[in-house]
């Protein structure tokens, strides 16, 4: 198995330099993650529960108290091109199985832990890929997204999130994980922005 | 048929907001375009072939001479849970049919225009939809890309791409039209960024 996600934050600031570094510098602690950085994102390879969390903290230590900033993500796990690899152990709970809810099963896993204090509006599209019934796995996601109170309404092309970052990025974690076999190709992709100036006019 | 993209542009200075608004200013002369504008992104609905174009002007107002930005996007035609819009008239040239070498096709249809005098990396990705064979088109699409000479390497869940903007965003627009039929459901993932530093150290 393989997954992880290729990341970037956009602070909305002239200082964005330091302030990409302090969500790097947040990654340290998850040493059970491999990691790389380029000019356009930060690879983290590792298990995809873990991988969530890790991203969660990066934009956390940017957004709190910060100023205008969006993290934007693709999470991919199982793509058939890339290699096995150890660092990347299965989920600690595996996907619904067939005939299984899967919508009941992630809402009952859902646990976004204490609040991060930090408000955030983001926007989610679910792929699984290499299926003919990608249609149906992606309204079984909408319809738990809806259960845990992150759902915030249709867009085209994507579904609106909003709440704590901790409770939304807990949602994302369960939206990639629990929506299509644990030997699935599934692509999820992810914007969370915090303290937009539009939300306050 | 319904095709149009999420994009959002991301300008790393404090003076963000009159940045973002000359962006969305450059897509005025796109009248054949419907647009809306939440917090999070801008949705652009119109023929895709135009909707990249007016795209990649919105970039181009930013990044010329300007800030470093990114613009993060997805485009999406063909989705099922979609109604048909008469404003998304089919593009200009069909996707390839069956038998007909992608690749091909799409390097002959690769027609970038004057160079915009913006240096951007890029990265992609294609994500054919509700199909098995999605692996096939993807590797048709990466052979279009290095044939072009915008490929810049393979990173994981993406591929990497260089040159001016206008190459750049010709290629995505040919990346997204031509490695599928015209009935089928297609998104592609974009990052597109300009005047970064760390190209300059």
């Amino acid at each position: 198995m393989f997954s992880g996600t290729q990341f970037s934050i956009y602070p909305m600031t002239s200082d964005f330099v330091p302030a990409i570094m302090r969500a790097i510098g947040a990654l340290d602690t998850y040493t059970d993650i491999r990691r790389q950085t380029d000019d356009l994102s930060t690879l983290l390879v590792g298990p995809p529960d873990r991988v969530v969390q890790a991203m969660r903290d990066a934009f956390v230590a940017v957004a709190k108290g910060g100023p205008h900033v969006v993290l934007s993500a693709t999470l991919s796990r199982g793509c058939p091109g890339e290699s096995d690899d150890p660092i990347c152990s299965a989920p600690a709970l595996p996907a619904p199985g067939p005939g299984e809810d899967a919508a009941a099963v992630a809402t009952a896993r859902f646990a976004p832990g204490p609040a991060a204090g930090v408000p955030v509006s983001a926007q989610i599209s679910l792929y699984p890929l290499g299926t003919e019934a990608h249609m149906v796995r992606i309204g079984g996601c909408i319809d738990f997204l809806k259960a845990v109170g992150v759902y915030a309404g249709s867009k085209h092309f994507c579904s609106k999130l909003t709440g704590d970052a901790a409770d939304v990025f807990a949602a994302i974690e369960r939206a990639w994980l629990d929506f299509a076999p644990m030997h699935a190709h599934v692509v999820l992709t992810v914007t969370v922005s915090a303290n937009s100036p539009s939300l306050a006019r």
